[in-house]
């Protein structure tokens, strides 16, 4: 495994990273939960993404029990949870939202779910409109004072909305955002590549990236349409459907271009999109969500074919995504 | 139920919310209680308010007592206590006033008769001339860093003195009020409005207001004289009675000349007080202090009736109140 | 009672408060203890004070003893411990003096021994010119924020001491001292009326007095020599016997000039004493040491003499201390 | 024993002291250890030196047990660790640095290894290049603010990262690092002498050094060659056997060209090496490693030894080191 800094702060987290998401407490049960995270932890995975809105806190309950069943040392591992959206299907308005009330109590939930004494990631998990940042950045200086939280970050925040955060914390001395969760993919580059670029270097921002995979298109298992015992066939994600398939099928055409580019490697287009991810070097990780050993085992080896993406490879990229 | 910002805060607050004031423990026993907070609950109500010195701590306790047998999610509601007057019947010196050590005394004690590990509001509950406000900026910022309160605020201060505190807390680095529980009502307007027009926008202050019926003067009750049997006819509240009728009972007048535009709009005289209120963008939240689960019932109303408060009878309500 | 702030605090203190120093533990054992708190408390004072060492903690065992037995409620007295001398007869160089680490220790080993969650008033029992202010000022600071603490302060420091601890404290944002615990009686005056006559107006700074009856020789009880059963005749006490005998007896002439002052305002010599201490507003309470119930009872009587030390009064009082 | 101050802090540390390094848990077993420990104690050492890499946190266990069985006063003793390199063969990359994580993690089982309630002196083991410096001081500040560890410092610092992490300090109201750990002795003294020259002034550092004997070479025991039996002479220190001997044996030959002068002085040349330790005003302590008895007991001869070195003395020394 390769280890990266998380930004410029000094956790090393590994470049591929396992996220419960949608599907623990899904299509992952107990069982398959503690193969999937043992299989990650003893391939070097260090880094378990988690929030307290994936599955309305089933996702971090079971993560939590799996981690405590496997004893894994404490101090070997990181474990994430974010903010916002609330960890029940209705929250009412005090239980979401990132005012200090609902930050302190999703923070303590968070670590009784996980069973944890500490998160070593919370992130803000959108912005919220109705909270000044400065009452979210002191509630962040808090936790991290009283030892609950060692990093605070945020997910998918527009980058001026980052930059006060980090005015905020400079001016009233307090702990700043260390770094950023945002959806980075082949076919989702923008806010990673160009509205986040001067906050890398400015801020020492690290990014933990999510939907590496593009929920699944980019595994090419949809360029002839959607089986139905696929995510994406199933009824409650018609939303996902939807959103991926958008715009004509745009996006399913650039999978398209790129499947006799993965051909041409040697790997199957899923490493492909991978690698291409790892080889950034604004990314601290990848998080991965696969819901089936294969799949990790899978994906695990994007790490080792970073190396082919040289340029001819990322030429030809560029071409297919046009 | 509609619910607010608490100014500029994170913290969303019913629009109306209820309160322990001087009922519980009195006219408002443990069955009634249980009743009447469920029923607030139920409808919406999300913020319940107390103090220390409400029926000598009496208040707290009942009402910590109900909400733990109702089992409320502690994140899905807030409640307060407010400092100043101590929690007996003749304090000691120690055991009043804003001193550090009051302060952090009545917090402990609110907690434990509360039955909970923080206060979502707590409140200066009068300012002390004997304290300097730096003391008590240092002590609620202590507080609020160690978790055991998430917002704090006063009652009843000068605008002044709530821009000193500003004004430390800016200095200091500390955490700053973040709302008022100021009277506010037909009878009782020129702090809210005026006395108070800059605070809303220079620092965001939220208003929790009280006795927004005066008492129970502007349900119209008293029109005709005081029932031996009502709150005012006790003669605990000889004091409160005479304050209500002072001035050759110009209030009284007030009301009686409200009486027909509340029929014209056909709702009683005590929604349109409390709808009057919720007009104010600057209220945060109405206190209700119904002892009577009808009188509770019929002042949930009020959030429907603020749209008949038009343009026309708001001129009709100006002109009776001269 | 009568009560003052200490200083510009928000904390009442008793006008008379009493302490332990040399006789709890020695001349006072349990049950004269406890009768002689029981009387103090009764009367209205409110502040008892300690120090870890006087005799080396049993003075603090003793007194939080008697606290604890007789049910006083914790917020409504104050109760003091003191850093600096260590709490046994030979302590080891890390069981003294205003290091964080014995600054920390002491104040766990106090609240142990008095049997209380927070001391309300600590006090720098010296100077120490091996510390820098700033380390014992931070310590103090974090002892106050972690709620252990109440009102910090300092005994016989020197007033640039004093100053240069409000300087640390102005610029780090640090909690400043509050009070100070010097010596203050008709024999010894210089410190408190000259020395430290800035810091009273520029810091607000509080005053606990104590040996206002100079260990008893203002009792006017040694005018005819030093009984062999008073305290200063046992020979543990040789050392205060000479310091206070010292200078060719100046002292005794000056108690015996005062002598029928007292008898022609109607008072004792104590009393006289006590009550002259009391009559400068910058003495925010003075400190009682009476080992018998009858003295104590005694000195509480002072309170009611100072009205009786007119102008002309304190004419004849400085005319006799020359 | 002579107690020297911490730099400028208040800790009065005993200028020898005592610590675990390499030979806890291998050459000194529980009852060896114990004996040397009450040994020290008795002839008044009061520093007992550790770190969480030494044998992999055994030797921190031993002496919290030996420690704890010994009953030694928790305010009359001090107690170190150190982090960085982590506390087992093969840390994973979260197990070792100076993150925030591993900061926290690091002081919380070194508490639990060494049973005590906060350890007296935490030091940074190592720079770590990949940890911005703020990370660590901000750690350090909320370890020191939550009681945990009394006066932070480094071991082999730069003198330019000290600097930095005084200025960082300084701006952002943190608390500074107190002491440096470095090795210091006859053979080795630029970085002591010269490269933190302008520190102890500046910031009032102190010292806490390691390896005085220069691990035995100091003795004279290796001159004629290294012994099976002695601890270089073991295959598990062939890394220091070759650090030592490396250069042509320089070292050696300036060791030999020391021993006519112990000899004059009258004193084996283990006590000469301390005793020039001692001579060093910037020293605030030297650390002992003797894992025998006798050992030990010699080298608390060094303290009567120093007054030897004089003026004469010295310039012998400087000769014989060329």
């Amino acid at each position: 495994m390769e280890y990266r800094r998380l930004g410029s702060t000094g956790l090393k987290v590994s470049a591929l990273s396992y996220g419960a998401w949608v599907t623990f407490g899904r299509q992952v049960g107990r069982s398959a939960a503690r193969e999937l995270i043992a299989c990650a932890y003893d391939n070097g995975i260090n880094f378990f993404d988690n929030a307290e809105t994936y599955n309305a806190g089933d996702a971090e309950r079971l993560m939590g029990d799996v981690i405590a069943d496997l004893r894994l040392p404490r101090d070997a591992y990181c474990v994430s949870s974010k903010v916002y959206f609330g960890a029940s299907e209705h929250p009412r308005p005090t239980q979401r939202g990132l005012s200090r009330k609902h930050v302190f109590d999703a923070c303590h939930q968070a670590l009784d779910r996980l069973r944890v004494d500490y998160l070593d990631m919370y992130f803000c998990h959108r912005p919220d409109p109705d909270t000044p940042v400065e009452e979210t950045v002191l509630a962040m200086d808090t936790l991290v004072r009283q030892g609950k939280v060692m990093y605070w970050g945020t997910s998918e925040w527009p980058a001026e909305a980052i930059e006060e955060a980090h005015r905020i914390a400079r001016e009233r001395h307090l702990v700043a955002p260390s770094m950023e969760q945002p959806q980075y993919n082949l076919l989702h580059r923008d806010r990673v590549e160009r509205e986040y670029a001067p906050l890398y270097q400015r801020y020492g921002m690290g990014t933990t990236i999510w939907s590496p995979l593009a929920s699944g298109l980019l595994t090419g298992k949809y360029n002839d349409g959607v089986p139905d015992d696929s995510r994406l066939g199933h009824p409650d994600y018609a939303w996902l459907r939807e959103a991926l398939l958008e715009n004509d099928g745009a996006r399913l055409k650039s999978v398209r271009a790129l499947a006799p580019i993965a051909t041409d490697l040697g790997m199957p287009m899923s490493r492909l999109a991978l690698a291409w991810c790892l080889k950034n070097p604004n990314v601290s990780t990848v998080i991965l969500g696969a819901s089936k050993l294969a799949q990790l085992e899978e994906n695990l080896k994007a790490l080792d074919a970073v190396p082919s993406l040289d340029g001819e490879a990322m030429r030809r990229i560029a071409e297919a995504l046009g």
